[in-house]
């Protein structure tokens, strides 16, 4: 048979040059021209002892945020003075040390702000303010820090080809004495001011863009900064070196930051810091390659806003170190609460498969991956109980982080459409009614659900799996009085070592019947009495049970898988059914019950007063 | 000044104990507990002849898009049939040559859409489905592919520890058992199948997840795997390598696949394929350093669609290579239509600031980010005419990629809010009326934009801007009749050298009046004439012009900054003022005109007639 399906299919392809194929639009307009006229690769650098693809991390950056500088100047709509506010304090509840919290010299607004910000700051948060390297812009920048605990002045210079050819077109030497000019500015306003002492003034240098500059002259206009500043080892000089535009692949930012970090005089005097771009999509990457390449800090905004394609991800870098064992020293357990603020407030949505924080991320629809999850939680459950040593790991397959820690709930994480298999369906059904159901039947509901999805063309909700699951089993607590047989009472004697006698009640059509059947044991009387009631051979092919709860509150789960002949055209056919009660005899009873119930509604089975009836009409009209 | 300005903040400052400030939560639930005890840090590659940091990226990998089955089977609400048609078609568009397809042996749909792939696709389209490594479902899926021209059967089977520990419960001599099976029983049904010649059969094998699996294994079962096979230089074997969860920096995966890469035998007989989700945000990264190391393909979906954080986004790593002058033989000069079919299939957005496919990723909001671009294209246009060495070379700052390649336009490129600066709205108004405003007066303009777009708190469009520009500077076409003063005609004699005489007819309030003035040329004759009118002294502080156009249809833009005494309070003010005509003259005096009349109607100036009466009223007050 096999082989036939093969030839008929092959034949059907064989077939297909007369039938009518969507066209194929060939025309490659831009992308197959070489573009190598129009854009050079990025330039590397040589680095014959490179170290850092070695190193792991193994501790905390110094974080800076920069959402209320770098993050609401792209927006299309910036926050409003109040938005800031509330992102401020979020921003210190997580727990950030460093805060860029505007360009004060820029407008008002943002010099209110920052007043704002040196006023309300705890005092281990430290306040930063970017400017220009201008005079005029420096005095109005100092002046906006005036008064805080903690302050960082941040000026920048291009320092690129590009930017000092295109944009100031300047020379590597006026780039260097403007660097220098301006930071001996910022010096005497703020360190070397007697009326400034009240403040521990830090200095940030950002050669721009760090990524697109040759890394000697980043190295040689840096050094001649720091002379200019003279930092010490307590209060090093921040030198940030910003992949403004990500030109390349993250590997060759981690060399620049170690070539860096092991050619600039006086290293621990300085804090080197990644400022990093995701415009090739791999701006977390470059900030981890660049922390074990010898970067001390790390700027970022939440979530990622920031221009264009944004600054990198805080949340996710330090999630990331969080998985590994290492504590980001940031308090991202209620990662929902940010979420929140964080929209709110930029007005631009956390993407849905963003990691850690997209609403998809701790979801799996494929069943595979359905019942991988299932049997790691089932698993780390009993390991947890025997104190099994991996009992305490977080070992469940596809999801790298438990839920749990970032605030957020199990329950999403298995969802159910037309791709999921049995375990899918399964779980919701473990999880909202307690039924831990049978493999096999899991295996039958869930073709019940996939049929369904791919009608409705769409997930399924729970609530939807729930119902459907009663439907198909006749499980519903308030149906008995529908029921076809209703139980009404039984008892059970044991007439010998190996035989029981049971006796049961039964209501059919409101008339009561006595039934009376023999066996090894109550499902097997229950069986034999029915199938003699009935007038058919039932069945049990498979039966199990388990309890739901402990305790007293503690019921009985029975399941029953129950052959028989089916009255249309006599083909053996199995129906699952499952009961819960408080006694586990009930349980089983009504397990058998409400499979022959079910079986009676969809006329599978017919009732004896029915079946005589068929038969005479049969008679009749032969 | 500067000096008390700073004793004033720094007293608001100290006074601020005294003050209500929002209490900062402190309460640390999860994250600064040790979370070493619950994960462990990923297992790392001793690789002491790493290679792959000192390489590029110089040629594009085979390619395969999953966006049909892993991309699918990770929606919430999955693809109708038709919507999966569309989707195959627009990859086969793109230039896709392996395009996996369906899980077929999963449900009829899966098995119904692998057949209609193998019948529509072109000759050089390989149709790729993945099948768990069991007899009844391989044999089905081989069903589903039978008559393609190429066609790949795609196994895969648990070998990392937690998947074989959790999932499977089975060690490492029965994965490769069942592995070496599964190859043997696809092998029999393809390749050594008499009647399957007419297709051309490929394998790949995913040991999963191999970003878990320790390496030398991972190598051991590829080894047995490519035996039972025998694959041939030709048509090598594909080991796919998945980063089915992502769990370590980049490099690790790195050095995992040049671990792969250069222990595995007959190295010409095998493909290397990538197949990276991005759960820890470095799908692209783990991606381009896994090629640098060594993979000949990839793996991944469009726009990152795929399980949880998505699989690697193709579009993303194709014009990564593009910026880097790497053709990646894909055509996505198009991505609005890709968008399109993306988020109309898939039901999931694109992120705003998604790589290349976001609608934010082009656009700077950020005044300097705006000054730098527009200088950057007008440096461009003018390199591209002087025929440049770096003309043809695309060096726009804060933009790596030309929106043109990929069919955005430079429209978008520039977005004006409060945080813009003179740059952007200066570029709307030139890309809008044309008018390249003098520096001034863009700063001016800036000003009122920023005013404007904080007042209404969010970003100003265009027409908006525009708008605005018209009314300040009473720019527009059709205002003339409501002007208080109207030039009717005008005309200049050149008494000597050195001395220009203007008479110019000018209606008032619909009476006709000549006025007269001398000067050195045209402007200070008129100014000096509307001086004498208005009996004040109006002066020009700067003057500039430029064409609008070239040929017959160009025209003249002239700008005027002109001073003279506000007759309210008698203060020296300054103001701009533009205006576009055919000829040079008419621009000019114009451009003063409107500037007067501006002043008039914001009763800055008045008319002789108000003048007197103003001074007789106040002479009659006293």
């Amino acid at each position: 048979m096999f082989k036939n399906t093969f030839v008929k299919l092959a034949q059907q392809v064989s077939g297909r040059a007369g039938k009518s194929i969507p066209p194929v639009k060939l025309a490659y307009k831009n992308m197959l021209k070489d573009p190598s006229t129009k854009y050079k690769p990025a330039e590397t650098v040589n680095l014959p002892n490179r170290q850092w693809p070695n190193k792991t991390i193994t501790k905390a950056p110094r974080w800076l945020t920069t959402d209320l500088r770098d993050g609401n100047q792209s927006l299309p709509d910036p926050m409003t003075v109040e938005q800031k506010k509330e992102y401020f304090h979020k921003l210190v509840e997580i727990g950030f040390k460093e805060i860029e919290v505007a360009f004060p010299s820029a407008s008002q607004t943002d010099f209110d702000f920052t007043r704002y910000a040196v006023e309300h700051a705890p005092d281990d948060v430290g306040i930063q303010a970017l400017v220009q390297s201008r005079e005029h812009l420096i005095k109005r920048t100092v002046e906006s820090l005036t008064g805080a605990k903690k302050a960082t002045v941040h000026t920048y210079l291009a320092t690129s080809d590009v930017f000092r050819d295109v944009v100031f077109n300047m020379s590597q030497e006026e780039a260097i004495a403007k660097a220098v000019e301006a930071t001996k500015l910022v010096r005497k306003l703020t360190k070397d001011d007697p009326n400034q002492q009240m403040t521990q003034w830090s200095y940030e240098f950002s050669p721009e863009c760090f990524s697109d500059t040759p890394v000697e002259f980043a190295v040689e206009i840096c050094e001649a900064v720091k002379k200019a500043w003279e930092p010490t080892e307590e209060n090093p000089i921040i030198f940030n070196l910003p992949a403004t535009i990500e030109v390349s692949t993250p590997n060759v930012y981690a060399d620049k930051i170690e070539y860096f970090s092991t050619h600039i005089s006086e290293r621990n005097k300085v804090c080197i810091s990644t400022h990093c771009h995701n415009d090739r999509g791999c701006g977390v990457a470059a900030t981890e390659l660049g922390m074990m390449a010898g970067a001390d800090r790390v700027e970022g905004c939440v979530f990622g806003n920031g221009e264009r394609t944004g600054n990198v991800d805080l949340i996710t870098l330090a999630l990331n170190m969080y998985t590994q064992g290492v504590s980001p020293q940031l308090d991202i357990s209620d990662i929902n609460s940010i979420i929140q603020v964080s929209e709110k407030c930029n007005k631009v949505p956390i993407h849905p498969r963003a990691p850690y924080g997209g609403d998809l991320v701790v979801c799996a629809f494929s069943g595979s991956h359905q019942d991988a999850i299932k049997k790691g939680f089932t698993i780390q459950d009993q390991r947890k109980k025997d104190n099994h040593p991996l009992g305490s790991q977080w070992r469940i397959p596809y999801l790298p982080l438990d839920p749990k820690d970032i605030g957020r709930d199990y329950e999403a994480v298995i969802r159910v459409n037309s791709q999921s298999g049995k375990g899918g369906a399964a779980w919701v059904v473990l999880k909202s009614l307690g039924l831990d159901l049978p493999r096999n039947m899991q295996i039958e509901f869930s073709t019940k659900v996939q049929n369904k999805a791919d009608s409705l063309g769409r997930e399924l909700h729970s609530k939807e799996i729930t119902e459907l699951f009663r439907q198909t089993y006749n499980f519903t607590a308030t149906s008995a009085a529908m029921d076809p047989i209703r139980l009404l009472d039984y008892s059970i004697n044991k007439e010998s070592q190996e035989k029981r006698n049971i006796t049961a009640q039964i209501e059919v059509n409101g008339k009561v019947i006595d039934i009376k059947g023999t066996g090894n044991g109550p499902l097997s009387c229950f069986i034999n009495a029915l199938s003699k009631y009935l007038n058919v051979e039932l069945e049990i092919s498979t039966y199990s049970e388990h309890a739901i709860g402990s305790g007293k509150s503690a019921q009985a789960a029975s399941y029953i898988h129950l052959g028989f002949r089916r009255d249309s055209d006599n083909e053996k056919i199995y129906r699952w059914g499952v009961a819960v009660a408080e006694d586990v005899s009930d349980a089983s009873l009504n397990s058998i019950l409400t499979t022959v119930n079910n079986s009676l509604q969809k006329q599978e089975l017919v009732l004896p007063v029915s079946n005589k009836a068929a038969a005479a009409a049969a008679a009749a009209a032969n």
